[in-house]
């Protein structure tokens, strides 16, 4: 409570942005506050606002009916929940949430802005979300999201020569715990493609690959093994804050010529990867996925190069009927270790990741399939990875 | 035009914050805008606020006096503007920019937030703000600070062990372009420290240290060199987001034990660089330096071990008087080739900046000393790295 009021008569007297190495840090309230039965409360100050609202994918999710291209659509959004106000202090308290990695803003007054005391945030595509996590006992996904006192990898972001695409690009390495201590260790490779709008920084930041891969190795879970996630546009030669011009990132269409020269240009970072770090170079030490348009990107790499990977996985993938063809025969005539596709129960794609898996049986090609709850979201595709590693180089 | 109504519709239907994926990014909004004659426009869609004001380190500063411990205290505040309103959009426009890298929030209603419609921001202990950086020609500041079409450096999270403080601790590399291939090239290291309240990624992400390095010696302006940026506090194993527990980040005492102890456990810092990156060994190809509490880390650290570096920079280092001693016989008996002391005309440690210069002077040592505009503030940290990697290891 003293640290609310210490910053009520902060926001009083005016002070702003800039001070921090002056006047010290932030708001001075606590916001998130997770509770001791797993409840979490939001606080946020404005004597001003009239309506203050949370919306966050913790709450039961609203449906919004919209007008796109002329047609009526709708979309299922994140639940919103009114904050209360006392003495200029809004607060809202949830109820005890599972074990999970969950994002939310505010709206005030019908606008939306983060949580101005939560330095926790994570950027998908152009719009940026608070962050918190939450474990209830060990081994639940907060925990494998979270980081915890483990040996933890190092993350590397690395440019590579592509000279398929005449330009050097941008990518995110991650070296497990003991790499720089075991010289004579090589290890296999995970090469994990981000989804459309997407960049080098999305798995690592978002997916939270980092700590899971940590978590996962820790415990025993799973191979230590290096994991390489490339930018799978060409026309993004890297994420946004380390690129020529300050752009702001779109949607790719994820069956653009732009996703398929990264396809045409994956020897490069191969290549890369092959020759800069100790690595396993046998088809069964690779492997690859993706989700959503990496999806596809992970089933079309493995058609093109059906010797390259082991192990094939598709989160989510954005794999189009018409690509369930013969091209398929080399891809498990080199029998792969694993064909993985996962989808959600309520997502758009799971239509077609059905029929990939309805062709491949009808073929013979051994394929798994792994369906979870829920639709295209990032809450998914976290869980996919955590599976999906424990499968791998084994 | 078309993608400001577009956004109003958005926002009419109340599309939310989670939708990335799915419909399309941001806030369709162009803020800020950079114009042909470098003045910069700023746009902000809200039909229901009755104020909207930017505050920013582009505008004239303001003074404001406000009370702490019971003393009337002034604080020089980046200055305000209102923006005007014209159906729900509310716009500014700037006068012409130097190339300069700056950054600001708005005020809505008298309330802090970001601006949605620009991605890109920086942290600096626990505040987020938006930033841009302008160019008006190659060479001025904001071209130092922007990424441009030069080969790149790679940046590594690493996690280094420290005996000396029994634990694993994590710290920022930059390896400059052309590392990975030239395999037999030695690479001399500046170890670069961050300010009380910040880590080891303060430097790349607010200090653009990545940026300027890329710049400088693809100008051929700087020496190819290694930049370490370690996490100068003791009680803080890593930064926000990859330590375990998600803290809040504050101010450090900057002659506290846990900075000493930092200090104290440098060796290890040191071995894990020298055993893991070709690196030339000797104390002229190694320099130190850091921005306030790293300056006087930098300071304590040339008294500690006088023969490890021969370049020293104190960036507004917080050095108090009564380490004007006699430790500093042996610095300047090792013959540094820099001692470089820079401070901004009304920054609080100037009274500070020149005790040490005119005590160094009193003795014979020669010391080299920097005055710029300004106080304690990133826009001169970032300033003094260029400046002073130019002097570097020639």
């Amino acid at each position: 409570m003293k640290n609310i009021i210490l910053t009520a008569v902060a926001l009083l007297v005016g002070i702003s942005v800039h001070a921090q190495q002056v006047l010290g840090p932030g708001t001075g309230i606590v916001s998130p506050e997770i509770n001791a039965d797993n409840t979490v409360t939001f606080r946020y100050y404005n004597p001003k606002a009239v309506t203050v609202q949370i919306s966050g994918d913790f709450l039961p999710s609203q449906k919004i009916t919209y007008m796109m291209e002329g047609q009526e659509r709708v979309w299922e959004a994140p639940g919103r929940a009114d904050l209360v106000e006392h003495n200029g202090l809004w607060t809202y308290t949830s109820a005890p949430l599972e074990g999970e990695l969950y994002s939310y803003t505010l709206y005030v007054d019908g606008q939306k802005m983060m949580d101005p005391s939560n330095i926790y945030q994570n950027r998908d595509i152009a719009t940026w979300t608070n962050i918190f996590t939450i474990s209830t006992e060990k081994g639940d996904k907060g925990w494998y999201y979270q980081v915890n006192d483990t040996p933890h990898g190092n993350v590397s972001k690395v440019w590579y020569d592509s000279p398929t695409l005449s330009m050097q690009r941008r990518m995110t390495v991650y070296t497990p715990a003991g790499y720089e201590k075991n010289t004579k260790t090589k290890y296999p490779v995970l090469y994990l493609l981000h989804g459309s709008g997407g960049d080098e920084d999305a798995w690592a930041d978002l997916g939270r690959a980092v700590q899971i891969l940590d978590n996962l190795i820790a415990e025993g879970k799973a191979e230590p093994m290096i994991m390489v996630m490339p930018n799978g546009v060409y026309f993004n030669q890297a994420a946004p804050g380390v690129a020529v011009n300050m752009f702001q990132p779109t949607m790719t269409n994820s069956r653009s010529q732009s996703t398929v020269e990264v396809e045409n240009s994956f020897p490069d970072i191969i290549k890369y990867i092959e020759s800069n770090y100790r690595v396993k170079k046998d088809k069964n030490s690779r492997a690859v996925a993706g989700l959503s348009m990496g999806g596809r990107q992970s089933a079309a790499l493995s058609r093109k190069y059906p010797t390259m990977f082991g192990y094939v996985g598709m989160f989510s993938g954005v794999v189009p009927p018409e690509e369930n063809d013969k091209a398929l025969e080399a891809v498990f005539a080199a029998q792969p270790k694993l064909y993985w596709i996962a989808c959600g129960k309520t997502d758009g794609v799971m239509a077609n990741s059905l029929l990939l898996k309805e062709y491949c049986e009808s073929k013979g090609y051994p394929v798994s399939f792994y369906e979870s709850e829920g639709g295209h979201i990032w809450r998914n595709w976290r869980e996919y990875l955590t599976i999906f590693a424990q499968k791998l180089f084994k």
